[in-house]
């Protein structure tokens, strides 16, 4: 059949972990934690089915988990979502943010991207027969520069989409972001989709910064967010989105036949480790803040230049000293040659980004990243 | 916003269990056991939880569980998928069909379905730009008249969708089906996407007819099934397409985007159920027989008129010697006044179908269909 995708090839995360497995690399490529999610959690998805919670949930979500993201969103973003009307689950985040641009983009609309970006929003918005709009953002601060926004707003524009902490560049939004875009978008019909699965992964003392604590911007956003990076658990696929009733109702029209509801166990289980768990979510910025100072001093003595890391699982590391080859081929060699497997940056970036910057997971066991260190120290 | 599909309200399944729900009504509505799966397969789903498979699985899905479905592929319908080129694993069947259904359909393409169908076929075809031509076959016997179906083919025709063992009607596709629609589309760049979900709830001595055993379609098909139905687990939303390698290929692209990966350790625990599991769904067409043949046998006295069953865990059943109501209304009236929910046949056909027929789900305890069978008999 003739592509409606042509230009796209398998996701970088799928080659590269493959490539990781082919030559016996470290694989700090495709971000998830070599350890294992908590135990309590295990023992509820355990305790769920064997209770015989295994027929189809809602389709908007099991009632405990509706529930219990609507008070955590209160408890952390001084927001009540409406459990009902407001808060859907959906198979990931993926699924979340694909449902979430197939609902509000038209044939012709135009989406503004702020590049780096992830990669499954490019594909999404073609598919609706929508344009992206891409403003590249320059390392190692990755501001953005308003006024170039400013001259991307058409009436075509529809969507902005924004992520926060930031994958790959590990930088946050603050308050002062939102109030921008908020005076750009005011009086416009635009909508914001919001994709903050690493909220709690966020080394700001003053934490992550959701776009639902903004008030004007909640109104016509759709904050995304899910449990595989929170509760270690990436194979798990639950996550939801947050977003005002007529939008979670459009959303849900794509949702309820797109993957109608998802696994029930599952969402009881998170629902319990939300609700009665130990303390998890609270404790994961020291968690990870601990790996990321503790990978960063063994690279000191390394020739790369390591980028600062807000937030995320994630490292941006400049080689430029140790190669001229391009990204995506310094990845490669990395990992056949140096045992270390990494994203080369210009994957989240439209066509000719010149730097020369991987991306390290330090979601890792001490060893792992010890190991890792080793190797990227002896280039 | 404005709706991208304005027509649309909740699915028909949701609206009728909730329906039940509220006035305490035997659901017999949304297709669902009310008893539960095996338990090796829910062991299994601990053994992998607790070993810490909880990271992402491949995107297309985890090795054994491909292994496990090409191998009952070749086993059931003497064709042997690639388990690496021509197997995806979905997040329930509901997924494997808007991500065909997205892969394949341009704007501007036509989609031919045979009424009554499956709900989530026209959404996934509207949001896709493509325009359905619906063929609508007549009870009892729902037979396709082929030279109507010849009439809707046109230059524009992209995709035909066919549905066997049939949801609602409960009717089987025959070797000559599958002939005719070849003949039809032999020498024309049309796709099949078919929807075997019930593939094992058949009651035809000869068993369920594939896609697959038919050499020439099965190179310009998808196979779409799913494994809720099969285990009575229809919350764990595993599903799956067989596809020839280039069509696969742009249902990858479609569905990493779409939700990237499914839940881990659940895939694994399937894999180990068919791998080493007892003897399940070999066993299920006598199992599910006998609840037919019992719930039939019950409803003899009662004015419905039953349709034949062929395959499926539904019936058919003609009120028209009870009420002048409309389906969708005698559904609503049966719920609250007889405490029995059930399917308007309607909703899966479009506009003015005049039947007056609705849909029992008899994937029930015994105890369950004998109360429902009671109060049906009352009217
Ligand atoms: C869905 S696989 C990719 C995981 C991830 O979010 C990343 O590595 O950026
Ligand atoms: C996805 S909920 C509907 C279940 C079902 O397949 C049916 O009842 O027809």
């Amino acid at each position: 059949p003739q592509s409606k995708l042509p230009a796209l090839g398998t996701t970088i995360f799928t080659r590269m972990s493959a490539l990781a497995q082919q030559h016996n690399a470290i694989n700090l490529s495709q971000g998830f934690p070599d350890f294992d999610g908590p135990d309590y959690l295990k023992q509820r998805l355990a305790y769920h089915v064997n209770s015989g919670e295994n027929q189809y949930a809602p389709m908007i979500g099991a009632v405990p988990l509706r529930q219990a993201i609507a008070s955590k969103t209160q408890r952390l973003y001084g927001h009540l979502p409406d459990k009902d009307s407001e808060i859907t689950v959906t198979a990931g985040a993926t699924e979340a943010l694909f449902a979430a641009i197939t609902a509000l983009v038209r044939p012709g609309d135009e989406v503004i991207c702020f590049d780096p970006s992830y990669d499954s929003y490019g594909p999404a918005i073609t598919l609706a027969g929508g344009t992206i709009k891409r403003l590249t953002l320059q390392p190692p601060a990755f501001r953005i520069d308003w006024a170039a926004f400013n001259a991307l707003l058409s009436p075509q524009t529809r969507l902005v989409i924004i992520n926060t902490p930031h994958n790959p560049s590990a930088t946050l939004w603050q308050t002062e972001d939102y109030r921008a875009l908020w005076q750009a978008i005011a009086g416009q019909e635009i909508y914001v989709l919001s994709d903050e699965v690493y909220e709690h992964i966020c080394f700001d003392p003053q934490g992550h910064i959701s776009v639902l604590a903004h008030p004007e911007l909640r109104e016509r956003a759709v904050a995304v967010s899910s449990f595989g990076k929170t509760f270690h658990m990436t194979g798990w696929r639950v996550g939801y989105s947050i977003a005002p009733a007529a939008i979670s109702a459009e959303i849900r029209k794509v949702h309820q036949y797109l993957t109608f509801a998802v696994n029930t166990p599952t969402q009881l289980a998170l629902a319990d480790m939300l609700n009665t768990g130990p303390d998890h979510y609270l404790a994961l910025p020291a968690f990870y803040r601990e790996r990321r100072d503790h990978f960063v001093r063994s690279l000191a003595s390394s020739h790369f230049k390591i980028l600062p890391c807000e937030g995320t699982y994630f490292l941006l590391a400049d080689y430029s000293a140790i190669s001229d080859l391009n990204d995506v081929h310094f990845c490669e060699w990395l990992t056949i040659n140096a045992g270390v497997a990494a994203i080369p940056l210009s994957v989240f970036c439209a066509d000719n980004f010149p730097h020369k910057l991987i991306r390290l997971c330090f979601a890792k066991q001490q060893s792992t990243l010890d190991t890792a260190a080793e190797r990227l120290c002896r280039l």
